[in-house]
């Protein structure tokens, strides 16, 4: 069989004939000529195919074939700097391998719901391919930078026995005669194997059966949680910092020609740069108020906060220090300041808001066991949990980022619904 | 503050005076003496304390010491070829950060159970220490593999509205009103994100309700799935050979240590060289019958039968070509052959049962609408599904690769519980 080559490896075979297997992506006709543009998961490239070159069956082939059908080509690769991707095959053989019936997405604007629901074939449009790469990318950044830092991962359950904030948006399921929970989150969990591995992340889907219905929420998203002993809020921020850049330079590097096909503009990734501004809750707050919105003090800090707040700045900004009271029961709270727990939310750029959250966590024995009889949490649930500050306590601190949000963000996505292949919402469980 | 270093990177600091942050492992006094073994999750050392060299409060400290107790030392690093990892510290100051209670697993035996229930502090031995960090390098040696080899990584939804085999060891959930199923297998999502993206993979938790309790099953277990648009049975064969030994090739490269620890032999691995064997399904029941064991023709091979063939080889092996009536709907048959499905299982060495399970899909639309209606599937749930053959069908194929299963064959364990951090089985919800 001859040489099966992938697009994106074309560069490799100028001169040569090659064989392409892909799909029609588009077609178009003048006299003598067939201009194929094929596609093959790894690129674009434009076939020409010129009548006295090819059999009439081979012209004929090009006359029948409908967008998306399958092919194997043959051709000889020429550079050609105009072309999509820099080249072009002069075709000499079509094999048609399966006729496309009429292809439901056309270049045409087609309605959100139409292509959710045609999301299995919506992933095939340069857009959708282009996202997708780069999330790819994100989460393989991701994934090396801890790896390459001495943190051993350590898989979170997604089934848990107890909820960690509450259970009202959480799934449940039967599990054997008992009542089983989807995890919203692997930090509990962390929180021991820190005390064991020193350094630790998970990297796994997390779920949040939230009737919410905005732009920043799925049912199930991925979520990528480090967690280091002997770290405190000081650390935290500058791990929470290092990893963000690490990730966008990643991308810039790596994912140029996806972002052109987004038409990202690329200043406001490019001053994603070290240090990133670290502001106060109560300072946070009075960029709110200077902002017009109305504020009642001592709230969590809702969306259009985030965005009034991420708007002052350049880069992401860490706003730290919220008041103890809306953040959860395992938060340290400041020594200097005991009203306010040692937590930090990292907001992104552009109006993207939080997409990490994080702190230090109580490493006290009898101050969480006060802060779980404070909140009414079962304290048979969290014995394994005290545990960790039974047998050798430590100051420890992580965070977690959101993978759809920082994809929407890194991409300029109005909607997260785009950052994942099969995104999941309320009234979306298909395809 | 001075250098603080972690243990793994101490060879740098030979005569230096560094800190260490971590927690006692181990202690022996003999008169002046103090042996502490420390431990800071990224590896083991021991410090001397010599009475005449330290202060009495710091010689008090160490009798205070408790096993698991919290500690920062200071110290001089010295090489010593007979200490464990070949370096001790001179230790100078001992400063406790948090007393341990007396802790509850001792080097004396345990009971599963017990061990099980305490699973946070088990995690901290250096049995399941050596266990994690090798899956650690399984999953990343496998996630390496695709990301280096063009593969586009596509995570699969864990939220489905339907049933891949059947719905009796499903996990459910409500859904905002709807009933909704945890995922078994990412293969559905994975053949139209192939037609997409051409070589494709997911890598998520899966998960099975079923009561048995055997030592391969949990409930609760991760997944490796490539898919590739143009590849046949034989190239599937050819990927999933190429993978496996990627894999044991890393672990035997990066994780020797830990296979020390686990005592694990070396040479089983060490001979998972190319080529495997493949043989058809027919040898395969041969050799079953020959082994002595009863053996119904036509059947799935069960546990037994797989151990009694993968005993007859030093290396993995493939098993193809079963009766299509024992697998899923979705495989295509063999045209040569047409009660055959173009499917293969890999069979792990050493008794370890099925690793890998894969197979060429029904690409044809009329044969797969046939299918679906002879499984009395509702044709309406696999409306999407046949759109892969709707428009621009290719042969393809892929496989499932279970890590559980392939961290406790690398690390020769007795039981699938010790290979995944927080394990979920029957009867096993917590902690």
């Amino acid at each position: 069989m001859k040489n099966h080559v992938y697009i994106n490896e074309i560069g490799k075979f100028v001169g040569q004939e090659i064989v392409l297997k892909g799909w029609l992506y588009n077609k178009t006709h003048k006299g003598k000529l067939y201009f194929l543009m094929l596609r093959d998961g790894s690129g674009l490239i434009q076939g020409v195919v010129f009548k006295p070159d090819v059999t009439d069956a081979v012209f004929e082939a090009c006359e029948k074939l409908t967008l998306e059908s399958s092919l194997m080509v043959t051709g000889t690769v020429r550079e050609d700097k105009r072309a999509v991707g820099g080249y072009e095959l002069q075709i000499k053989d079509v094999q048609i391998i399966n006729i496309a019936g009429e292809y439901p997405i056309s270049p045409k604007e087609h309605g959100v719901e139409f292509l959710m629901d045609n999301r299995h074939l919506w992933l095939r449009s340069s857009r959708q391919f282009a996202i997708l790469k780069i999330r790819h990318e994100i989460i393989k950044a991701c994934r090396d930078y801890f790896d390459s830092n001495g943190f051993v991962l350590i898989d979170a359950p997604i089934f848990t026995p107890a909820a960690c904030e509450g259970t009202s948006t959480l799934f449940e399921t039967e599990y054997f005669g008992e009542k089983a929970y989807l995890t919203q989150s692997g930090q509990l969990y962390m929180e021991p194997a820190a005390a064991a591995f020193g350094k630790v992340y998970c990297f796994g889907p997390t779920f949040r059966a939230e009737k919410s219905k905005t732009r920043r929420h799925l049912t199930e998203f991925w979520m990528i949680e480090p967690e280091v002993a002997f770290m405190d809020l000081d650390g935290d921020m500058d791990l929470a910092e290092d990893f963000l850049v690490h990730i966008v330079t990643r991308v810039l590097e790596n994912r140029q020609e996806e972002l052109k096909i987004l038409e990202r503009d690329l200043k406001p990734l490019e001053s994603v740069k070290k240090p990133f501004p670290r502001i106060h809750y109560d300072e946070a707050v009075k960029i709110v108020k200077e902002a017009g919105l109305e504020f009642i003090d001592g709230n969590d800090l809702g969306a259009p906060d985030e965005t009034a707040i991420s708007e002052k700045f350049d880069r992401p900004v860490m706003v730290h220090r919220y008041p103890a009271e809306v953040k959860a029961f395992y938060m340290k709270n400041d020594p200097q300041d005991p009203g306010r727990a040692l937590c930090v939310d990292v907001l992104a750029p552009e109006g993207y808001g939080e997409i990490i959250g994080g702190g230090q966590r109580e490493d006290d024995y009898q101050t969480l066991v006060n802060k779980i009889q404070k909140h009414n949490l079962p304290m048979s649930a969290f014995e394994w949990y005290l545990d960790v500050r039974r047998y050798g306590s430590v100051p420890h601190a992580g965070f977690g980022l959101g993978i759809e949000r920082t994809v929407a963000w890194i991409c300029k996505l109005p909607h997260v619904r785009e950052t994942i292949p099969f995104p999941r919402m309320l009234h979306r469980l298909t395809p």
